[in-house]
């Protein structure tokens, strides 16, 4: 009954020209002279050879005037997924980066995260970091909040509002010895987490959920792990926190918690590893710790950035994959100082050939790799990939329209390249003057409109 | 006979408000409410508080609207300086990453080289790597074009048209095996780069000048190592090329020059470890050879993009300071894949974040450390330290005029912030939207006038 599936949906949307993805077979997947169509729903109802406009343009009912057609140097690849990001330290990005994890959290973050209880400071705050991120290409977005539940409500209405699909999470912490106002009783903790879960909920934004969100073992105590495992369990719920991501906090997850066999162990026995939670960095992760994570379904958000900045670690990628645990692309503002995945991916590039010089067997990660761990990896990280990641029928339109040589950009056009090339060039050094348009499930939401 | 001094120079220029340097003594001295003169000459005049300014006007002759007054977020700086690029590669810039250097060199790099005979295809890519460079805030730049003279001096022409400092180097290569068309017999090279340098010297560009170029010790023969010692020593010049770059290629060079103690004592027994000599990376340098360098007064261009890129290695700069041996940042395009600066210190705070994970003993460089290196110690790196590189009365004006929160820049204003932050801020997050002005000996180049 194809015929009348076609009569319900209209064609919102027909770009003709390149379109680069990846697949689960493919990290990279360039499709020249191609034509997709997005229809009323935002999603992609067809994509086909360009040859076929005509054909398509009568049996999906839009004019030949209806097709966007690019220019040579542009092309449209998905929107960029940034797996941890930490919306609250947003005011203090590209600063504060000489002190390791356990003392900057201390000395810098839980001072400007407790200030989020004032609403407009909040909103001020969040209102730029979601445009900022929409700019850069981020069509999903996996978020810290703080502890406030109100603001962290805020968050989520500002990521609706500008059309950006999230996960926002408000922060749990019930254990805080050095800004011990920046904290919350373990019952406050669990029962402001239902009420935002619910009252998030009860906005039914199409594309910005809730994910239940321990800020780590070293903030929470048992009886509050245990509670956020319930909570999630009970209601289906996406899961973030972060595991393993500098030395000396392993070292201290270890002593507080002897009875468990690793760090991984704490949040399994906490019902807090399953196919829907996302762990920050895992840069000290062991190889029977990747296979806990591997058997649950938990993912890694690799934060190349951070785990430079704040001199954490060096995350084996190559490892993790070898060990098929799902992986994405992590900026982690403010611990990684930009706002942008496009940096994502050139410290994760860094990363793995830093890896390569020290040992000369490592498979260095190609950038096509790391372009898929920036789009498809990313949504199965964060088990979004059902509805984005790459372009296939029935997904969700997310996507950039890339123009290499954008007017006043940031490279050069020297010669013709292929697309190939010009995706190269534009992973290594294209930046937001080079994001034309943003879309999410269909919606061009960058170049903002005037209200925005 | 100060006030005859003062009546034969007029100010040309007053800029009012924050400027942040560095000195010998201080990696970053951050000057507020600071009243800087240019005189017409493009050397700074004077640098005196701002509550002076009456006085100073009276003294040297300026009216009160003159006087251009900064905004808070606004601070002047020193021009960026880059050590080491090479303008005939800029066409590949962030692509071809994939090879380490010697595999690089004859799959990527000769074969474009080899282009640059044709005068039409150098001139375009040269008159867009100047300018991209210039936009980028580089007042400084040390180039390689390619072995061709009318090429070379061409870059010359197009580096003092559109008023970038500039040392410019021929190429010299009398050895390559593997793109056999791309090199020069050995009386060739020292005559062309004898031609090369009575012609670039003749044009008698103020801000001008040649630089003796041998590609590096595996494309030159000992014979062509030391005509062009030679030739140096007897014209006076600067000297540039490569050492000890990647693992390999110190393998090679060690084969081959059996009867030398170091890579760097067949340069040294060449004559061409000068104190006007810069090598680029230096990664695998031992203690003995930095002695070397600190002797004779050689310098280092460090290349972190460039040397994680093509996964050469991890230069310990720590250990170059501490042997007080001269050193500056480079981008090294197209080894490394970004024509900015701006990603040359942010890749070595990376750099050396990295070692100081693997060994916490380390003593990270600090970001106005890096500020210095990027500024004043390319300037010494360059042996233009007499001229350039900081604001002190006397030297050249080269300097940016940096808004840190340009209109539709990539950063975004979530407070009022003291100077010292903003410019960390620039350093991470800042491009050339944030240059609102270059000025390179006192002329402003950038925004370029409307015939560049
Ligand atoms: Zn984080
Ligand atoms: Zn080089």
């Amino acid at each position: 009954m194809e015929p009348s599936n076609e009569t319900t949906v209209s064609i919102a949307h027909v770009f003709k020209g390149t379109f680069a993805h990846s697949t689960q077979d493919a990290a990279l997947e360039i499709l020249e002279n191609r034509v997709l169509g997005v229809d009323n729903n935002g999603k992609i109802a067809f994509l086909e050879s360009g040859k076929d406009v005509v054909s398509l343009s009568e049996k999906w009912g839009f004019k030949a005037s209806d097709v966007r057609q690019l220019e040579p140097h542009e092309f449209i690849m998905p929107g960029l997924v940034d797996t941890h990001i930490h919306a609250s330290q947003y005011s203090y990005s590209g600063t504060a980066l000489d002190l390791p994890l356990l003392q900057w959290l201390n000395t810098y973050t839980f001072p400007v995260e407790s200030q989020y209880k004032d609403l407009s400071f909040a909103g001020n705050v969040y209102n730029k970091v979601v445009k900022r991120t929409l700019r850069n290409g981020t069509t999903t977005a996996c978020y810290f909040a703080t502890i406030h539940t109100d603001a962290s409500l805020l968050l989520g209405e500002i990521a609706d509002r500008l059309g950006q699909r999230a996960l926002v999470g408000k922060v749990c912490m019930d254990c805080n010895n050095s800004v011990s106002h920046y904290k919350e009783t373990t019952e406050e903790s669990s029962e402001e987490t239902r009420r935002f879960i619910q009252e998030l909920l009860n906005k039914k934004y199409p594309h910005v959920r809730p994910i239940v969100t321990p800020r780590f073992v070293l903030s929470c105590s048992s009886a509050l792990l245990r509670d956020l495992g319930d909570i999630a369990k009970n209601n289906d719920l996406h899961i973030q926190s972060h595991i393993s991501e500098n030395k000396e906090e392993c070292e201290v997850v270890k002593q507080l918690f002897p009875e468990f066999k690793s760090y991984t162990d704490v949040y399994l026995k906490h019902n807090l590893l399953t196919n829907k939670t996302v762990m920050a960095h895992g840069c000290y992760l062991s190889d029977a710790e990747l296979q806990v994570f591997r058997e649950t379904g938990a993912s890694i958000a690799h934060c190349p950035n951070s785990n430079i900045s704040i001199c954490s670690g060096l995350l084996n990628v190559r490892n993790v994959l070898n060990h098929k645990v799902k992986i994405g692309l992590g900026t982690d503002v403010a611990g990684g100082y930009s706002p942008s995945i496009l940096d994502a991916i050139r410290r994760t590039m860094d990363t793995s050939k830093t890896l390569t010089i020290q040992n000369p067997r490592n498979q260095t990660l190609t950038f096509e790799e790391v372009f898929r761990l920036a789009t498809l990896g990313g949504s199965q990280a964060l088990s979004l990939d059902a509805e984005t990641g790459n372009f296939v029928v029935g997904k969700d339109f997310d996507a950039l329209l890339v123009n290499v040589f954008a007017p006043d950009g940031p490279m050069d056009i020297c010669g013709l390249e292929p697309p190939k090339v010009l995706l190269e060039k534009f992973l290594n050094l294209g930046d937001d003057r080079n994001i034309k348009e943003v879309y999410v499930a269909g919606k061009r939401v960058v170049p903002f409109a005037d209200s925005a």
